[in-house]
């Protein structure tokens, strides 16, 4: 690296739509997918290092959490996502619960490489997530759809959820009767071939090959529901518990589940795991991934997919939209970082003026003389 | 807060450097000092929450830090530095040993207000703390000022304490020939009348009023000298000292010394605070500021100002330059975060697409039926 690509590449909004445009909904989709199980079968914790996110939990002005997530790809690059959970986002000022961005640095020399929008990317990765663990735990023929919770996650899931899965029915259910009514529409940018069938939380639950939840609910709030009949090989993607004291799944149905975290040690503290003792949990996500044989009959047992959100999907979704960027010439490239041409002068560009100026002076000097 | 703005301001090194002209250097120091001196005055761990940072340190593809420093200021933003430690930049990549970009998020919405370069910021802010430690720990009339260390940070220690000290002499010191050479010229862009003279430790240690240690010395390689003579009123400014292992000054003279960290937590994991047992460390900069009453006599006293870097100075940056940038109309504003104009449909921006080509459709086709 020299001074030349010390700067950084903005890959905004606009950018990621214009991406999204160029390669198509679905396409992107399926890309999303195929990369994010290449990422998880290829995980390596020696090479791939990723704490526990933190951040700052607060309940004024409202209810909000700002949180970083770090990942550590040794040798080559740092990758932060910053995200914002703020359920009252699109209440009160029209924007989405959960905002984002991704931000990744070099490990050559500490520059910061990109800013990526993370609102869309989240989503996206969060629904390929969903696709990709519902592949291994569902039944293939799964064709009954349930979305408890129809906010923006609920379309990603669904879209997720259509490329791998025959959908022919989605059973859907909010709280916001405007949700429900909408969600249809909301669905429209992508190609489905399923019914959309506004039902209850009983409904969804018995007659769902796979259900996603995906809600607001309030912390200690939770569970959505209590009881329940389930199909016997009914796969549930748990999405929407990533809070210390949220959860949407009764304990009585995760007791009967082989669940599956992302991340357990994180799962444990903010995801549906939070109800169950460690031993209770089965393998990550990326174990299921690299050890499938060893679970061959998940398909057949109700199984829990607690998805809290894994760094390491941030970071295929920086990798993939970067790589994007830098091939269809999108994004907006600043040299952020005050990179001096003196690296032990911070003032070189004020001595840079000063001889500027102190040429301009002489200039006007020699002019008089002549 | 409206979609409106919900937009993030980027503020460059060339707009820092434009904030730099439009200010004037020393004005510009001038403020930060006082704002500085404002901040942690009225600094209230109720009100500001700062953990500790943390981050990444590795040895390959070289020795190098990214880590991240949180401080959450409530009800109201979270900034949010990254910054890289990189000792072989200059060498390798013409870049700085200290890279870093600050970024701000309301903490009503979660939304990224802003980005600034943190590279110059850093550099200030550091200078201004040891002003402002200075001004508390050394004797007014201190005239004589030592630099071990003459790198980019040395420039701005200097400049920082000849806006509070009459400095009539800089005795320097540096491993690196060609830093001691051309220092007096990196210290051109602002106003001072000391004479510069090139020095051994043991000069600096025993002729100083004043000494700043800034240096790249490896870990576990320090400290920098082991024994000394020093005047009986010496205050030293250790800004070296910032990863664990990494000590410039000797036990001996933090022994008989007044040593005061910016920020206690941090400083006994990579400060020269790591030597001392919690009982022999001094007040935080802000305890000394708010209960100076208590320490009147140490500045007839040794003293050490342990300045590891602490968030709420980075914040004071992000604050004054958000606010010189919107004041002057300098920065770069985009949309970075996608804002859908549904907060619950990711893909409104696809549908209008969609609904703009069927309107081109259904508008040619009444064009040929016309």
């Amino acid at each position: 690296m020299s001074k030349e690509n010390s700067r950084s590449l903005i890959i905004s909004s606009l950018d990621v739509q214009k991406i999204v445009h160029k390669v198509g909904l679905d396409k992107l989709m399926d890309t999303i997918i195929s990369r994010l199980t290449f990422a998880i079968a290829n995980y390596d914790s020696d090479k791939i290092d990723i704490p526990i996110r933190s951040g700052f939990n607060y309940s004024l002005p409202k209810t909000g959490l700002i949180e970083w997530m770090p990942v550590y790809q040794k040798g080559e690059e740092v990758i932060i996502k910053v995200v914002g959970y703020h359920p009252n986002n699109p209440k009160l000022h029209g924007l989405p619960t959960i905002v984002s961005t991704i931000s990744s640095y070099s490990t050559h020399t500490g520059n910061l490489k990109g800013i990526l929008d993370g609102v869309l990317p989240t989503a996206f990765r969060t629904g390929a997530a969903s696709a990709l663990a519902s592949r291994l735990m569902a039944k293939p023929n799964s064709s009954i759809l349930g979305l408890i919770g129809c906010g923006a996650q609920a379309v990603t899931q669904f879209h997720a959820l259509s490329r791998i899965f025959g959908i022919e029915k989605v059973l859907i259910y909010d709280i916001d009767q405007e949700s429900t009514m909408n969600f249809q529409n909301r669905c429209s940018a992508f190609n489905h071939n399923a019914e959309i069938i506004v039902a209850d939380i009983d409904k969804i639950m018995s007659e769902s090959d796979i259900v996603c939840s995906a809600t607001s609910i309030g912390i200690g709030e939770g569970p959505l529901f209590h009881e329940g009949i389930y199909k016997k090989h009914l796969h549930v993607n748990a999405v929407g518990s990533d809070f210390a004291g949220k959860v949407e799944l009764p304990l009585s149905l995760l007791k009967q589940s082989f669940v599956a975290p992302d991340f357990k040690n994180q799962a444990e503290i903010e995801g549906e795991c939070q109800q169950l003792s460690s031993l209770e949990i089965g393998p990550e996500l990326s174990e299921l991934v690299q050890n499938y044989e060893d679970h061959v009959d998940i398909q057949n047992r109700i199984t829990v997919f607690d998805s809290t959100g894994w760094a390491l999907e941030d970071k295929v979704m920086m990798d993939l939209f970067m790589e994007y960027a830098l091939k269809f010439g999108y994004g907006t490239t600043i040299q952020i970082e005050s990179i001096s041409q003196d690296a032990k002068n911070p003032y070189a560009f004020a001595n840079q003026q000063s001889d500027t100026e102190r040429a301009i002076r002489n200039y006007v000097m020699t002019r008089k003389e002549v």
